[in-house]
């Protein structure tokens, strides 16, 4: 069987759909082919350097994939399986868990199959951490505490406090049984607690940021302990990764892509609201609001220029928010573009009986299919804003399956870097985000950032007449 | 006891604080004094006029809450409470259940104390429709299915299949031990079809709208199946009513809230970032994002002036979306206002344990809290932004209960008819999403809609070589 591929339908970004207020000339494809053969050789000479490991990770060694798989043989008698990380470290965990396994996975033994339930907490919220640690029978779960630097103070503190809990039920001497350490190779404090404590490790390659990690050891081991086919994934990743290996912006989704958004900010359509057809892709667009927002949003430019540049990402999710988005998309501002995603055919069909057949307004949609609903939904959606003059394209999967979502990552990834380019940014750094992080570390009194706290504590004080 | 009263702090809303170029002028707020008035007064009219349902939710009758209760203990047996309803019949549902329930109340019978799971599949989703009832017994679940229009598409479908899957179950006979409808009392094919079936029956006041119902039976009644204090609920709503009753912009939180969100706007602060800093409010912030965006997302305003005006609500989540968001919001254009919700007081200390002592790096963790960190990482982030001349404020909540959510709830509502009214148009209808919702009438054959299958089906051909 050949393998089904994921598509990019643009046809509705153009002038010759939309209109030309708002449209993008076709011509400006071609005019920027000769820009996209620059970007991409600049690509191929950043690869072939190491800078861009990402692209190395649809091709990862057996090894590790069997490292992988041979972990979630050896460990039996677990129950749950819980991620220990934050942002990159967490979000593509979740996406792939929801896209690819059944709805009301973890509260249903019958979708498991076996397999661990899936939690990642994510988050530093003390209720949401100690609730999660009431309910789960210690015993029996597996943490994977994922941390590049080793020192990000979110994970290693909810490790600190899952590590004691675990203690407690099991012994000082059994934590291995209890926890995987995912980090660096070569540095990182998280690696020298995992030597001391003789946890089982992974690592990140240096040249992966937290953004580009999900195909690594970060997202796949979770998804392995879930049952989802990671050499599934990774080929479907490696397919991608063939198609877009051209320049021609005509044949490859990944750059046409990043040049329709790019050329669309430079209009003013500076919101990107990705949304799919499909409850099982929500997440997934949460992952690519990470993606999206964190490499392009930027205040210099490659050249130390201010630009203080980027689109804002936003998740959407059809049908449901046509009850709560669409009104804005069809009526606001022209500041957007929707992506929507849309599946052909879905794993399930389910049929709307014939019932009522007297009441108006009720019977025409018995003998449909909810299947049939959602996807004109979706097509209705498209027209409607398509009739406004609104840029809107569609990323088309056959179904959705380890293959389609792999190419669909990995589609999205490259589609980012070469938008870092067109933007002349480094998609690659996050230096806004060291401010607020040096100010946390001042106050909690980390070594070293004794002037933060200073700084902290002489910010202004709060007029009160303005707290109302 | 006092009960504890949120707090608007928009002290980095001004020029005084962020500077001039993006901050607002202090004295604007003022000036701004004489045409609050009017709108307070038009909202006093319209109130009177029976326009503004959303301000009588706070005192809806004792009869109806004591029916929504004796409900509640007349149905024993019951493991389960579906919602079936989409939009504004969910998003308050979500949003009341995630913020005053415990983190994984469905997986945990000890966090339910003996009251039902709640599920609202929300989306016309086959995959997770199915799955939903697949997992269910059926023989103790309890439907409530809700829309005021009762031929709302998605929400009927939806009941058509979940009627069938319970018939198969149950028998014809005893349908009405598993479904309720909430929906207009005068009119629409849910009310026949109950009548019919013999369902207990609740109303949605007329003058509600969707996304404005939260208050009302449509999210009142799966809030106390779960456990939810509705009494509290609505006493909030009342006492942030009672305090919003005010014309005068420096003391009424509502109205200061949408005059600042508004001259933001104006200056190209289009995108409304909400970012509670605990998890519980996480989808509090998305039933915001409908009530902001459907409401204020308009083409025309009221004198029929094509304007296509509407602010871009955003949702967030702190911590997490440091890891995400924050660099675009740090380092992007400076295009958004971030409204953080801080939580002064959480229901659970989580201490962080002294491990690793001689890990730097690590060790100045030990000894914090988990609250302490979520807390100090919020003002780390506030001071950040307000450093780099972003526009920030915060909703301060003392803790997170039914008293406080009624109060952010009616604040919300409230400061959107405010702004409504400062945007010139109509806050409350959404004529946008009738082409779309028409093209899918017309396509699956709904009597009336054939001219809409025809358009539809007249709509032009995709050229697919820009399919890739």
């Amino acid at each position: 069987m050949k393998e089904k591929e994921i598509k990019l339908d643009v046809n509705n970004m153009f002038a010759d759909v939309i209109g030309k207020e708002h449209g993008i000339p076709k011509d400006e494809i071609d005019d920027y082919q000769d820009t996209a053969n620059k970007i991409h050789e600049k690509i191929k000479k950043d690869r072939a350097k190491g800078k861009m490991g990402f692209m190395e990770l649809p091709a990862q060694s057996e090894e590790l994939i069997s490292e992988i798989e041979e972990e979630v043989e050896k460990r039996e008698g677990y129950e749950n399986f819980v991620v220990i990380g934050i942002g990159g470290s967490a979000l593509g965990n979740i996406a792939l868990q929801t896209a690819l396994n059944k709805p009301y996975y973890n509260l249903d033994s019958k979708k498991r199959n076996g397999n661990l339930k899936l939690f990642v907490p994510d988050n530093v919220d003390p209720v949401r951490l100690k609730s999660l640690l009431d309910s789960l029978d210690l015993e029996k779960t597996l943490f994977n505490v994922i941390t590049k630097s080793g020192s990000t103070a979110e994970t290693m503190s909810q490790f600190l406090i899952a590590r004691e809990a675990v203690a407690k039920v099991v012994g000082e001497d059994n934590l291995s049984e209890h926890f995987i350490a995912t980090t660096s190779k070569d540095s990182g404090y998280l690696k020298i607690i995992a030597e001391r404590e003789n946890f089982k490790t992974f690592y990140i390659p240096e040249s992966v940021g937290g953004r580009f990690s999900v195909l690594s050891p970060v997202g796949l081991i979770s998804a392995a302990f879930c049952g989802i086919n990671i050499r599934e994934l990774l080929k479907g990743a490696a397919a991608m990764a063939e198609r877009a290996s051209t320049a021609n912006l005509r044949e490859n989704p990944a750059y046409l892509n990043a040049l329709l958004h790019y050329l669309a900010y430079n209009q003013g359509k500076t919101i990107s609201v990705m949304m799919p057809y499909t409850h099982q892709l929500k997440d997934m667009a949460d992952w690519y609001r990470q993606l999206w927002a964190e490499s392009l949003g930027k205040e210099l430019n490659r050249d130390k220029e201010v630009v203080n540049v980027g689109p804002t990402p936003a998740k959407s999710l059809g049908a449901t928010d046509q009850h709560s988005q669409a009104q804005l998309y069809m009526e606001g501002p022209y500041d957007k573009i929707i992506t929507f995603i849309e599946v052909e055919n879905f794993d399930e069909e389910v049929e709307i009986p014939k019932i009522y057949e007297d009441i108006e307004g009720v019977n025409y949609l018995g003998g449909h299919s909810l299947n049939e609903l959602i996807q004109t939904e979706k097509k209705a959606t498209e027209l409607a804003l398509t009739k406004r003059n609104r840029l809107n394209q569609s990323i088309i999967l056959p179904e959705v399956n380890e293959h389609t979502i792999g190419q669909l990552i990995y589609m999205l990834e490259l589609q980012t870097a070469f938008a870092g380019e067109l933007f002349n940014i480094n998609a690659f750094n996050q230096p806004g985000v060291e401010l607020g992080k040096n100010y946390t570390y001042g106050v909690l009194g980390r070594k070293g950032y004794g002037e933060m706290k200073k700084e902290y504590n002489t910010r202004a004080k709060k007029d009160n007449n303005w707290i109302i």
